[in-house]
C-alpha cells in the first residue's frame, strides 16, 4: 500500500537482506528495519517488529532463504535446517510460519545442489507474491458482503502490516472503498498491544476510511446498540474443524456478534488453515510477558516514545497473545477461493 | 481500609472540608485532595479524582453539606439548592449522586432554620456511614458465594475505593479472605481508564490478596478454560426490572458468562436501584472524552506521571464510559438485604 506517496509492501528480501517496516514504532514513526542474516529475522518475528499471520510467514520464508544464501556450498542444507529451527521457535501459533519454513525447505531440498539458493529464494518471494494475490482476492469477494453505509467492527491489526499488501479483516474494506462504498470502521483498540488503535487506525488513516478506536470493552455497547452490522477479523491458524486461533479478545467479539445476530466474518489466506490440525484445542496459545499488560508504550507531549508503567510493582499479570474461537461462531470464512462455512474446510482440499 | 498501617475511608468530611483519596494517582502514590467548597468538590467527582458509585454519592453529600457550612444565614437552602445543581451535573449514569444530593436537601428542608447546616452535615454522614454499613453487609452475605479455591473474575472498580469503606464487589472477597478461605481474583485491567490494573490490583495487593491482572481480551479466555468460577462486579445504577448500568464492558463479560455457564453477580447497595427508572434503556450512559481511550497514563522508568499517547493524531474515538446489562444475564444482585433474582427487585420495597 502507499505511505507518503510511495507503494511498500511489509517485507520483502533485498539482497541478503530482509527489510521490513519497523511495526512497533507505528503510528508514531515510519522506519524500514534491515535484517542482515536469519538470526536477526528470527530475533525480528519474536519481539514483533514484523508481526501478523502473513507478515510472519513471508518473513520466516526469507529468513530461511537468507540463511541459504548465506551459507558455504555444501553446507546450504545444514544452514537451512539450523535457521529453520531457529525460525520455528520465535512464536508458535501463526500457522503461516510452519507453512513458509516448510515450503523454502522442501523447494531447496528439490533443487540440484548448486541450485538451491536460487531456489530458496524464488520460493520465498513466491510465498510472498502469493499472500499478495490471496489478500487482493480476498478483498473482492469479501467486499461483495460489504453494503454501502456499512459499519464494520475489527479487532486487532488483520490489515496490510499484518500480511504482505492489502490484508485480510480490512482488504474488503479497502475494495469496498474503491467501489464507491461508504464504510466506517469500529477498530478495538485490541489490548495488550494496541494493534488496532495503533496500526488499524494508522493503515485507516493512510486509507482516508472513516473510522473510531473503541476500548474493547465497547464494542458489545455497540452491538448491542445496533450500530455494528458485521464484524471482521483475520486468523493465525484454523484448525480442519474450523476453529479459529486469533489475537486474544477475538472470542469475545465473536459471542458477542452471535448473541446480538451480526455476521462474524474471518478473514485468511488457505494457508492459515491448518487440515493437521483437527480442532481448536490442539492449536497451541502463546503465553506473552507481563509486561506487555503491566505497561504501555506511547508518544509523550515532547514526542519521546516511552514505556509507562499502569499497575502496582507488587501485581501479576497474565497475558495470552491468542484465542480460539469455535467454529460455531464463525458466519464464513472469506479466502482466496470463496466464502466457505466453518465446517466445509475439507471442500477446499 | 489500612493503608500503611492507618485506616482511611475514600472520602469524608471534616470542618467544612472534604477530604478524599486523590485516585487518578493511585496506584503510583497516596495523597489525600481537600476540597474546600462544592465547586471544588463537584470538580473532584468530574474530574474522577473521587470515583465509583458510593464514593460518588457520599462525595455529592458531602458537597451538598459544604453549601449549607458555606452560606450565611437566611441563605442555606438557596445556596445548597445550587450546589445540589452543580452536582447533579458532573456525571450523569451514577444512582447514588442523586439518592444524596435528594437526600441531603430533603433533611436540611425539614430541619428549623437554625438547625438546617446541622441536619445537612448529619444526613450527609449518614449516607456515608449507611454505605460503611451496606458494603459490610454485602460481603458477608455475598462471601456465602465464594466457596474455599474460588477463582473470581472482576471488572473496573467496585472495591473500597469505589464506596466509603469495603466496597462491593470485592467486600465479598474481603470477608471470604478474613474467614480463611483460599481466593483468587482476576483484574480486568478496564480500559479506557484502567480502574482494574490501576485501584482493584492495588486494593488486592493491600489486603494481600493474589490476582492477575489481564486484558479485558482475555477475560473469556479464562471463561472458557473453565479457571474462573464466578464474576462479580458493581453497579451504577439498577432499573426496576433488574437491569444494570456498570462500567463498559460489562455486558461483554455477562453475556460471555452465561455462555460459559458462569454465575455472573452484581454487588450493590439498595441505594443503587432506581425504581423511577423502568429499564436500562432509561439510564443515561454518559459519553466522556476521547483522550481517556487515544492516550494513557502511566509512571515512567524514572518515576514520572506522564500521559502518553497511543493512536495516530487523526484517528478519533469513542468513549461510553457504561454499559447496560439487561437481567437476563444477572444470576443475583448482592445488595446488603440479601442476594436477589434481578426479576424480584420489587420485593425490596
Amino acid at each position: 500500500m502507499q505511505v507518503n506517496g510511495k507503494h511498500y509492501r511489509t517485507v520483502w528480501l533485498e539482497g541478503g537482506l530482509v527489510k521490513m517496516i519497523n511495526q512497533p514504532l507505528i503510528p508514531h514513526a515510519f522506519e524500514i528495519l534491515e535484517s542482515a542474516g536469519y538470526e536477526e529475522t528470527a530475533w525480528a518475528i519474536k519481539t514483533m517488529v514484523v508481526r501478523g499471520a502473513g507478515a510472519i510467514g513471508a518473513a520466516a520464508g526469507f529468513g530461511v532463504a537468507q540463511a541459504a544464501l548465506g551459507a558455504p556450498d555444501g553446507r546450504i542444507a545444514a544452514y537451512m535446517r539450523e535457521a529453520a529451527e531457529v525460525i520455528r521457535a520465535t512464536r508458535p501459533t501463526a500457522q503461516n510460519l510452519f507453512y513458509a519454513v516448510d515450503r523454502v525447505l522442501a523447494a531447496a531440498g528439490s533443487a540440484s545442489a548448486g541450485g538451491r539458493r536460487q531456489a530458496a529464494v524464488a520460493e520465498a518471494n513466491a510465498i510472498a507474491d502469493e499472500d499478495v494475490a490471496a489478500c487482493q482476492a480476498i478483498g473482492q469477494l469479501g467486499a461483495e458482503e460489504v453494503h454501502d453505509g456499512c459499519r464494520i467492527l475489527t479487532h486487532c491489526n488483520a490489515g496490510w502490516l499484518a500480511f504482505v499488501d492489502w490484508g485480510t479483516a480490512l482488504s474488503p474494506v479497502y475494495a469496498a472503498k474503491r467501489q464507491e462504498k461508504k464504510v466506517f470502521v469500529f477498530v478495538d483498540e485490541t489490548r495488550p498491544r494496541c494493534q488496532g488503535a495503533r496500526l488499524t487506525a494508522w493503515e485507516l488513516c493512510g486509507e482516508g476510511i472513516d473510522h473510531a478506536i473503541i476500548a474493547d470493552n465497547a464494542a458489545g455497547f455497540y452491538m448491542r446498540k445496533g450500530d455494528v452490522h458485521m464484524v471482521i477479523v483475520g486468523a493465525d491458524r484454523i484448525a480442519a474443524n474450523g476453529d479459529v486461533a486469533n489475537k486474544i479478545g477475538t472470542y469475545e467479539k465473536a459471542v458477542l456478534a452471535k448473541e446480538n445476530g451480526i455476521p462474524f466474518y474471518v478473514a485468511a489466506p488457505t494457508s492459515t488453515i491448518d487440515m493437521l490440525c483437527p480442532s481448536g484445542d490442539d492449536i497451541p496459545i502463546e503465553e506473552r510477558g507481563e509486561d506487555e499488560v503491566l505497561c504501555m508504550f506511547g508518544l509523550t507531549e515532547s514526542s519521546e516514545l516511552v514505556k509507562v508503567r499502569l499497575a502496582p510493582d507488587r501485581s501479576k499479570a497474565r497475558n495470552p497473545a491468542f484465542d480460539v474461537t469455535p467454529a460455531q461462531y464463525v458466519t464464513g470464512i472469506i479466502t482466496e477461493k470463496g466464502i466457505i462455512k466453518p465446517d466445509h474446510l475439507k471442500s477446499l482440499s
